[in-house]
């Protein structure tokens, strides 16, 4: 009977109206019914991406479809430039090396963002850079990148270069406007906003992106991207889909939609300042200078121990947060947003949080980090 | 009300207690509960697969797993001999050009097995090849090669060759003794014999694959399994897995090994000796001369198209049996016996195809398939 809740940016609670769709007898993905549903969830995805590119899935985690970018984009001689703030920049900076593909980098601290203008002026280091790699939201600080103003410098100042995004954890929860802000190839996954199992990826392509498929020298089998098009594009996949996750992921975008994209981003926004609100109130210090809405990164107060409050945390209420990354391990607690979440989430992650904090001893008024979440909540 | 059934080798009818298992909440898995029940499940496929080797779990389709094989372990350098009857045969051609590997291949016609010997005169002929790449059973012509045999000549005479094993539609329905035939590298995936959802593909290691992981010059990162076997031996893997899909594969394990894999093998032997017995009768032509117990594939009755039947096994009964593939297509249709189907199934997909028979003009007496197959069946 103990109830257990997951406050991980990923996977994140399951849609329950999903759940009971993983579970349907499966279907034959070399059917009508599957093509039809295939197709329609990519357009779906277009309406979520903000997009009128191709949208192709994957069956793999997103990391997939990163190297998947890559590999299908660029070749050994190509120069590239990647982002790196934390463990998700510098995924894109080993997929490169695996590649061997030059990549530099625009390397910025644990929870700072990277501006427009710094990368304007590290493309304008690097002429010839062919693409730039970045993360919409890295993960691994909860650090938003401001994709508007990052896109519309890249797309006019630099019209050639490539903007490849892992919004793993963008989509669904931070505006995004594949489109409207030029951006070339748009990277999320099943488990994040989408509410879903790990297992399936997914990516734009703008017509930029997909002229380069057939040039690009990078070895590449199961994550042939002019293959998966060509096939997508009749409702088929290259190889046989996990034909459950697509019909969860139907599921799923249908209720992002109905809901309204950007009533679930404002949602989203809503739960992220409610926490920052709510943590700073309890004497957390925010880790970002840019805090996504996808979660919160945040130092426990002075004298307390992130893994120790992760722990009681788990066994007093059932509630598992995410712990720091890389450097950070140890040393932060990381709180989502992102999916099958709302207020009264928010607000039971916090008061749990709260009464570790008194049975761990802080002097803290009882009540004061739900009270701080509660005006940031109220409306009017 | 009505009732569908797939009979397609993969994806096949979910395992209902699999079914309940992915529409649980999810868990994290960087936790100590996912930990154990991955690496429990890791105990479970080598049971399963009946090796000490090190087993690996993929998020991916099969086809990422004969990637992650030939990437890992062979360099452009290295020649390669790949075994090719079918649709899956070139596909290990095909993997070995996108990444420059040579490969010469041993061809035989659709529906063909290859020989011990005659995979051991191609070795022959081409000395200094580094792997063997075979398929356990063909799906595309439903034809088993006899593995027993080829892993004991090629273990005996070609000592350095590594065998790589597609067993997708072998594992868990045909015998495979990884560890006493030598066979160094055996693929399966879950959506076969397993009963689940395509989405997780395994492979095990021989240690003299595991040592060839490191040397390896193809590029590689989301398929690269040192650093999947550095994470997976402690019960995690190097990216966000398919949970859902890990959790319902333990359940599917435990219920193979509790029935007695043995006896699952003996069961989808006698369902396909069932329906080649029960097609023979309904004056089907089967076109493998080495039938495998994965699927039977056959050429319907002279005057009776087999993408006829097959709509009409669907308009009119629900029943989705496969067709022919590449040069096979709209002769054939294929039968599948791989994981969650019994007896009275097989009496099911029979008694279909015969009244779809009769009802299309075919003069056939009533019930003679169905009659054939239960001799088949019947004990003593």
């Amino acid at each position: 009977m103990r109830k257990t809740r997951i406050f991980t940016p990923g996977p994140t609670p399951l849609l329950p109206q999903a759940q009971l769709a993983l579970a349907r007898p499966i279907i034959h993905h070399r059917t009508q019914e599957f093509k039809e549903l295939f197709l329609e969830t990519r357009r779906l995805l277009q309406e979520i991406l903000r997009t009128q590119n191709e949208v192709l899935i994957l069956t793999a985690s997103g990391t997939g479809a990163m190297e998947a970018a890559v590999c299908n984009l660029f070749s050994p001689q190509d120069q590239t430039l990647a982002v790196v703030a934390g463990k998700f920049g510098e995924r894109w900076v080993e997929i490169c090396q695996a590649f061997q593909i030059p990549c530099v980098t625009l390397t910025k601290e644990y929870g700072d963002a990277a501006t427009a203008e710094e990368i304007g002026e590290a493309l304008q280091r690097n002429p010839g850079t062919k693409g730039l790699l970045i993360q919409g939201c890295e993960t691994s600080t909860a650090t938003a990148h401001d994709l508007e103003s990052i896109g519309n410098l890249v797309r006019r100042e630099f019209p050639e270069v490539l903007i490849i995004v892992d919004a793993i954890t963008t989509a669904g929860c931070q505006p995004l406007e594949t489109d409207a802000w030029g951006l070339d190839v748009v990277i999320s996954g099943s488990q994040k906003a989408f509410a879903l199992p790990p297992g399936l990826a997914f990516m734009s392509l703008s017509p930029r992106a997909l002229q380069k498929l057939s040039g690009a020298a990078s070895p590449r089998y199961y994550f042939n991207l002019a293959k998966e098009l060509k096939n997508q594009q009749t409702g088929q996949t290259a190889w046989t889909p996990n034909v459950s996750l697509v019909v969860a992921l139907n599921v799923a975008c249908k209720e992002i939609l109905c809901e309204g994209l950007d009533n679930v981003i404002a949602d989203a926004e809503l739960m992220a300042r409610c926490t920052r609100q709510g943590l700073l109130a309890l004497n957390f210090r925010l880790l970002s200078q840019s805090p996504a809405s996808a979660a919160t990164a945040a130092f426990p107060p002075e004298g307390v121990s992130a893994s120790e409050l992760s722990k009681k945390l788990e066994s007093r209420f059932g509630v598992k947060v995410a712990g720091g990354q890389g450097e950070l391990k140890g040393k932060i607690i990381r709180i989502a947003h992102l999916g099958y979440f709302d207020t009264l989430d928010v607000f039971s992650v916090l008061s749990a949080i709260e009464l570790c904090l008194l049975e761990m001893g802080q002097s803290i008024e009882p009540g004061v980090g739900i009270k701080a979440a509660m005006l940031e909540a109220r409306q009017n």
